[in-house]
């Protein structure tokens, strides 16, 4: 196991009708006039946007909303949304929504403080300052509620990139697991498949000796494979998606993944696609990680071997761990297929024919070198011969 | 899965050698004049306590120091500290050692800001204000370094009782898994015995739907039972170290036992057990458990058979999953056995005669009225039915 810090302070509030006391919350953490970040519709039509103010209002808290956010959030409502920030004298911003919402709210609170071009932080530079974040979350999935991390699309050129930092950690995040009832099927199934992909990003490593972190994420992973089908077929099912909910904070607030190299080809990988075709990220991952991991299965047999017996209950082929490897690759495409998710560039929406400009921006864009780096290193033909597999 | 909050805003730093940074990171958790409390040998003779003091002076923070934390620490030594804490004005208290030290800082820092006896945390009252807590930990057992909860024994009446809340959380950790290395076969797996029995309390619940966190019990109790015996046969494994040095403080932070009833009567019948006779905790907890649960296995047989199955590799006995749960309640007490751990009264140096009294003690002493409470409420004949098996 390797060193490292593990730091999560962010107070979670975890439960039915819970949103009501998000102005309790504010409070707490030290918000006096707030900027209400959301996406659009949903938030709106169900009433919940208003249950929001009702409780800044209760808690005498002023505030200022900025709706409008799209699934893969863009680089002008953040400009628009720091302009706002500094004109208004936000001190504090409340993300209501999902991954998407949140990232974007991050990206808001680090750009106020920062004396530049917010971009800085998606092109490498370590987030260290930020106004506080608070989030009420309207669908498991990115795990943004409890990481440092947020991940920007920018117009000029549609490059999708990530920042981290732990300023940018939320100061306090309310789920309740109710307000997901109402999403519909393909947005459920896709928040279920970026949930088990951040399990599988973390998954494979090269680090040694890391039993605790593979037997929690295993853990999560098998609540997935056990909930995920639960909630699709019965989307009222609280229990189901608590369990999911909780789950996918735990899956990304990185307590599984310390002390271990990590991946994170696959997501680099599909930002390309939900870039270009402005798919959801998580039925991006659903196309993108089979076909990754087919690729890279020989660089650690044991390892895919390991999760297709602990998770997808595979009976080891000790005569050729390659087969049980494969066989449990094979679940995971099966199991994403199962839950609605798309199975190859066809049903994405995807075109063979944008691999070479899919290629060419994943691995030379934004500054990239011709390479992208993880559990395997991978250059320009690599990533070809990946995207072919989507096909 | 019932509502929640989780705030665990500790900052863990993890690996070899951490502790030469103690000095900053007490900076940059706000301290200036400190209090170093700490148990006795070990740490002075291993050369510890040295380095502390060298990073704190590295850092130019003054300190004052207190030693002489016992096993199962003493309200004494706390009265001695909260004197020290205001003549000295401390601000910020740095325990180094094991849960007993971290437990004994933890009821100093809030003795110190308490207008009243401290005790009257441990007879109910919530801890809401203390000075601020970091730790060097030299013992993976007690989770103490990332939980809200301290224990302590008061000597008139040898009262041993615990107290909580989120302001005695510490606000670093410094976790070095090579200071675990130098400790003796017994400490180890009375720190891994410790460890499983947090796991196991939390695993002992009448809520429902809790998937997310069995399956993250699991996960650590498989990491228990598989680098457990790697500690026991070869003490200078740092990786096995590391990893249940992790284990340790993921078993007892409460990520995974939020949403969910816990029980912790096998840590209330311990408690007598080593108040009286002054034996390991986790020695008196490998006697205890094997007994409490094999009192209790009706109240839910399933759950133990699962337990059974997913964590100790047992057949399902479809026609009879009684016989799969005791068999993974024999599993376990052959674990205990098999890492060195006392099996019955007579190996821990407890007496037959005695159990009236620590029964008397335990369902009547410091305010109870009869019964004990958790996974099921257990009566005085029912606690002198469990001491008995302990025989």
């Amino acid at each position: 196991m390797e060193n490292f810090n593990f730091y999560s302070p962010t107070e979670f509030v975890f439960g039915k009708d819970r949103e009501n006391e998000c102005g309790e919350y504010v409070l707490k953490h030290g918000g006096s006039k707030v900027l209400i970040h959301y996406g659009g519709g949903s938030a709106v039509r169900s009433g919940l946007l208003d249950r929001v103010c009702a409780s800044l209002d209760k808690s005498g808290i002023s505030y200022v909303k900025l709706g409008g956010v799209q699934p893969n959030p863009r680089s002008g409502l953040v400009y628009q949304g720091i302009d706002i920030c500094r004109n208004e004298k936000i001190d504090f911003i409340l993300a209501v929504g999902g991954g998407s919402v949140i990232d974007s709210s991050k990206a808001i609170a680090a750009g106020t403080v920062y004396d530049g071009d917010f971009w800085d932080f998606y092109c490498g530079k370590r987030i260290t300052e930020a106004l506080p974040v608070g989030t009420v979350l309207t669908i498991a999935a990115a795990g943004s509620e409890g990481s440092p991390d947020s991940v920007i699309t920018k117009e000029e050129g549609m490059f999708k990139r990530g920042a981290s930092g732990d300023a940018i950690r939320p100061r306090f995040s309310i789920l309740n697991p109710a307000l997901t009832q109402s999403l519909p099927p393909h947005q459920t199934a896709a928040g279920i498949t970026d949930i088990m992909a951040h399990l599988y990003e973390r998954y494979l490593t090269n680090s040694k000796e890391v039993e605790v972190t593979d037997r929690l994420i295993e853990g999560l992973l098998l609540t997935m494979v056990h909930e995920g089908p639960r909630v699709i077929k019965d989307p009222n099912n609280y229990d189901a998606r608590a369990n999911i909910m909780w789950a996918g904070m735990m899956a990304h607030n990185n307590s599984c993944g310390v002390g271990r190299s990590q991946d994170w080809n696959s997501h680099n990988i599909e930002h390309e696609l939900s870039a270009l075709y402005d798919c959801a990220h998580g039925a991006g991952l659903a196309v993108t990680l089979p076909a990754v991991f087919t690729y890279v299965c020989d660089h650690d047999v044991m390892r895919f071997a390991q999760v297709a017996v602990r998770v997808w209950g595979c009976q080891m082929d000790f005569a050729n761990p390659r087969a049980t490897a494969m066989e449990g690759i094979e679940k995971l495409r099966q199991f994403f297929i199962s839950i609605g998710m798309p199975k190859n560039f066809e049903e994405l929406g995807a075109k063979k024919e944008d691999i070479p400009k899919l290629v060419e921006v994943l691995c030379r864009g934004n500054g990239r070198d011709g390479s992208i780096s993880g559990f395997v290193t991978l250059n320009e033909d690599d990533c070809t011969k990946i995207y072919e597999l989507m096909i």
